[in-house]
This record gives structure tokens, sequence and C-alpha cells, in this order.
């Protein structure tokens, strides 16, 4: 079957000037898929249409009445605004007409309207959300990063199976390494929840690592590293802190005077070589995990390489299963808690 | 009154081949303090006593016939050798014979046995740690970084207050802004704890600049960042390891070819000036904070440079009454606690 992104046109940044495009250069790479594009009317002109020519029937123009603005409140844009362009593609996953949705949109409304119009899998009690980290490895998937706070036990190890689920979904690895973000590796450290997931993810069937550091992040250690959604922010955000400074203080070391400048332009072929390593537009395109329905969200000042790659890992996702994968795990750990739970009363 | 310092010689990755020569450079600086070198009977040989007769009487050496190591088990380390360079060094302080001791050794061991002997002082529930993290303004101070993991509300505003008091004693600011380290700036944002922790921050007489997030604390947003040990374990740690990797990708680019490598010579003087400000040696020292004595942890691989900017911080806070500044501070937080208990009885 061939799949079906629901994109929402006008979230992000640089709305449909970015999505559109990325979105022809999509279906041009990937002659499999389809698209739906959701917008305001206005978008879909005609130089649009001319150039949507091109694809037939594989792509789709849905029109939505309003949008969900960057800034704005998740309650307000879910309750508010029930024909944003937002609302109307996941609407379009579940109802079937698409296999999954990407937006650049706000994040915190994209979360409030997928659990709302899409509903958790079984077993899951919070949807989270994977990132994408460079590491000395290539790169890490790092979760939750959607704000979920005050996780417990059971938390950990559902983000711990969503993660593993995606990793064989959209890079194809085997039972891919889990690592649980702790502050030291043996199994005495830590607090009381991350010693307890600890357990839980020993038990089950999971390839677990066993703890790891903030540093095993960006060394590569695990392909997976899973956390509380307040841990996982401020460990990304003090890292992303932390890089700030360190090119800010180089390019101003750089333009300290004439002398400098000319290294600079003598460096800049290595300098330009190794910032390629970190570009960002690589690692774009973060799922939303745990809903009966793939959602990816695009980082908001995605340009148009960087929404290609959004649109890619949602294709991917798609169509190697990803929440079936889930739910069949799911669904596996509750007939092992049941058959502990029997065993338990039994004995 | 002058103040003299205990130095655990033995403790580090160096031992006393560096802090015997930090010990003399902090001496010849500091005109008017003491120090108690401890350690074992044959560090003090020929050599060394000619060379510390330069300081008369300002210069006490001290024999322990143990060394706690590295590696050892902080429980092991406290019962087990009572008469290691690093208890006796502690012991010093207890007894007032020192007014801070200082130690490269075993952070957990160093811990154990300060909060054994010395005690904590009256409302202190966990001594924290308090490191130095280099900003793009400076500096920002940063606790807990001792492992102190579950911490309830309270736990986060005695850590405020401390790191408040040290930068009073050290620093030698008056009323230093302190963040509460969180996902959001806003009110709503983060964990029960956190959310908790803002409220005591607010009613408290601290300079309170409200929640921050990971990037600002080298953004150097506030002076002072409070954290539970474990986030900021897990923050800390991340970034060194994003400047682990750009520093070895950097350099990987760097080698390249030949041309490359023509390129990092003509860049080295740049790359070197910007390595400067990232110096670790100039942020080593970190203070053991919520003890009845000054207690400060230099880094295990810490050189002569690293290792007198700590034995400077030690003496500042021992001359800045430290210690005295905390206790008083709690105590005013411990009547005013019990006045709104006597309102709330009375009400």
């Amino acid at each position: 079957m061939p799949i079906t992104l629901a994109i929402d046109c006008m979230g992000g940044d640089h709305g449909p000037s970015v999505t559109i495009p990325a979105a022809f250069q999509f279906l041009r790479e990937d002659a499999q898929a389809r698209a739906v594009l959701v917008g305001l009317p206005e978008v879909f002109d005609e130089a649009f249409r001319k150039s949507a020519t091109e694809f037939g029937e594989r792509l789709i123009v849905r029109t939505a009445s309003e949008v969900v603005e960057m800034d704005e409140a998740p309650a307000s844009a879910m309750r508010g605004k029930k024909d944003s362009s937002m609302r109307v593609a996941i609407d379009l996953v579940k109802s079937g007409e698409a296999t999954a949705a990407v937006s650049a949109g706000n994040t915190g409304a994209l979360m409030a309207i997928s659990r709302f119009v899409l509903k958790t899998l079984p077993g899951i009690d919070r949807p989270a959300i994977a990132t994408i980290i460079p590491s000395m490895k290539g790169q890490t998937y790092m979760l939750d990063l959607g704000a979920n706070v005050d996780c417990t036990a059971e938390h950990l190890l559902q983000f711990a199976i969503m993660g593993a689920m995606l990793l064989e979904a959209v890079e194809h690895s085997e039972s891919p390494t889990v690592g649980l973000l702790n502050i030291g590796e043996e199994d005495i450290k830590g607090n009381e929840v991350v010693k307890r997931a600890a357990q839980l993810l020993r038990q089950s069937d999971l390839n677990f690592y066993g703890n790891v550091e903030g540093n095993d992040i960006f060394k590569g250690t695990t392909d997976i590293v899973v956390c509380d959604g307040f841990v996982g922010n401020v460990a990304l955000k003090s890292a992303e802190g932390l890089a700030h400074m360190i090119t800010s203080l180089l390019s101003q070391e750089f333009k300290r005077n004439l002398l400098t400048k000319l290294i600079a332009l003598i460096a800049m072929p290595v300098l330009r070589r190794f910032k390629r390593v970190f570009d960002p537009s690589r690692y774009n395109g973060a799922t939303l995990l745990g809903l009966r329905g793939v959602v990816v969200k695009s980082h908001g000042s995605a340009d148009q390489v960087a929404y290609v790659w959004a649109l890619r890992r949602a294709a991917e996702a798609a169509r190697h299963n990803l929440i079936e994968r889930i739910a069949t795990r799911m669904q596996a750990v509750a007939i092992k808690a049941e058959n502990a739970a029997g065993e338990g009363a039994a004995a």
C-alpha cells in the first residue's frame, strides 16, 4: 500500500515557502509516496497548480480556514481552531486518508491535537517525543523531549519500547541498544524512579545496555537514550547553550583583527566541513510516539533541506509500520505482566 | 584572625607533586595565610624541608599513615582509614586548627568524611556541592553537583541559600541572582518539586530571578543556577560530552591532510586564545556546602595552576565567613517559618 503524508503547509517560521517546495522535492525523490497538502486557500494559487500537475494524483490539496500560531496556547489551538491546517492534517491520519502527518508548527499544540484526535495506543500512558542528536558514532535517538515530567519507572519503560520500535521502523536496526540516562553506570546510582526503571528494562526483552551518563548521548554509547522529559530538556538545552557559547567565542576570536580575519578566511574550508557534521537539517524530524498514528514534528526554523528530512522520516515510519510495531510490543508487555501477576497470585 | 588551610597533599591524580608546589605558590601569594600540609611521612623529605623554611611558622606539617584511593568506596574510606591524609585534614577543621580543608581526592569519600566529622549546619538536610561553570558573562555557580537525588522543594531552597552565601563570601557579590533550573520560563512549567521550590524562592529574601533553562547556565543569565543533583549532573555531563565531540571533530578536520595541517598551524594562535577562555583550571575548586566548616574539592586531574585556584577559593570562603553567613541565613529562615506557623495557629 502506498503511503500518504498529510503536510501542514502553514506550520513553521517560513510556512508554505518552505513546506511546499519540500513536499515537491520529497514526491520527486519518493515515487511511491503520495501527499495531501493542507493550507489556507490562497496558498494553492495558479503558480502552485501549474507546478503541481507534475505529480498527478499523487498530490492532493485540502484547504483549511485557520492557522495555529507558533506561540498559541495548546488548549486554545485545540478547542478554538477546529479547521486549522494542523488539525485537518491530523484528522486525515485519523480518517485513514493519510498514513502520517508532518508539521513544523507549535509543538505543544501539535501534541495536544494529536493526542485528542488520534488517542494513545493501549498500554501507553503518555505520548513522548523522540529527537535525533548528532553523536561521535553518527546519531543517538533520545526521548522523552516532549515535556513529560514526574515520570514513573513504567513510563520510562514505555519510552524505551517506543524508541526501540522507532529505530526498527525508521533506521531498520535490529534490536537497537537502549541506555537509561543516569548519574553513574553502577546500579546503585540514581534516583528511585531510575533505579526501578533499570529493573524493568533488565526484565524486558529490549536490548538494554544499562545506565548511561550525559556524555554518552554524544559519545553514541547506545542507539537510544531514555529519560524523563525534564531531564531530557535540560540535557539538550545545556548542550545547545554550550555549543552556542563555543561558536560565538570562536567567531569573536576570528573577528578580533585583520590578521585573525585573514586566518579565518584560510581556515574556512576546514571550519565549513566541521560545521557540516553538525548540520541540524540532517537531524530534523522529531517523532511523536505512543499515538494511534504517525506524527512527525519538524523544527520551526527548518529550511527546505531540513523539512524534506522530516518528510522522509515520516514516510519511513509509516511504511515500516511504526504504530503496529509499538502496539504489538506493548501487547506482549501486557501479557507478560498479566502472567507474572497470575503466577504471583498462584504462588 | 589569619586563616589556615589544611591541605590533603596525597589527594588527586598527581598527589604531592602538584599539591605541595601549589601550596608554596599560594603561601607566597597570600602573605596572611597559613597552611597545614597533611601527607605520608616520606613526602616531607630533606628537599621539602629546605624549601619550606621560606615560610617559617606559616607552614606546618602533619603526617598521616594512610591514603584514600581515588576509586575507594566512601564507606570504606570513612570507617577503615581513620588516619588518612583526607581525614586528618578534615579533623583539623573540626578541632579549629585549620579554617578550611582542601582535597583533590575521591569526591564521595570527601563528602562522607566531611559530613561525618564536621556535621551539617542547623536547618541543612543535605550538604551540596557547588561548581563553577564558564559562561558568556564570565562564570555561573551551579549546585547541586553532589549527587543529591530525589530532592524536595525545601532542599532546593537550602541549596539556593548556600549558593548565594558562597557568592557573597567568595565573589563579594551583593545579593547575587538565583535561577531555578526548569524546562521553561513560565511558572506553570516543570515538575511538582520545581514548581513548589519556585514558590519558596519567591517568598524568600534571596534575589530570585525565576526559572532558567539549560542554555542559561552558559549564557550567564543568573549568578547561581539551582537544581537537583541528578539534573545538575546530567546537564553538566551532557555539555562536557558535546564539548568533547566538538573538539575531537575539529581536530580530526584539521588533521585530515597536509593542507589542513598547515591551516591548523596558521590558525593556532586564534585557537589557543579561544582555548584559554575555556581553561578549566580557572574554574577549579568546588565547594562542599552546608557543613560546619569550609571544605573545597579540587578536580582530581588539577595541575598546579588549577590547584592554586582551589586553595584561593577555600581561603576566600574562610576569610569571609562562609559558614557564619549560611548559619545566620538559615536561622532567619527558621524564625520566619516559625512565625508563619505561629500566625497560622493563631488565625
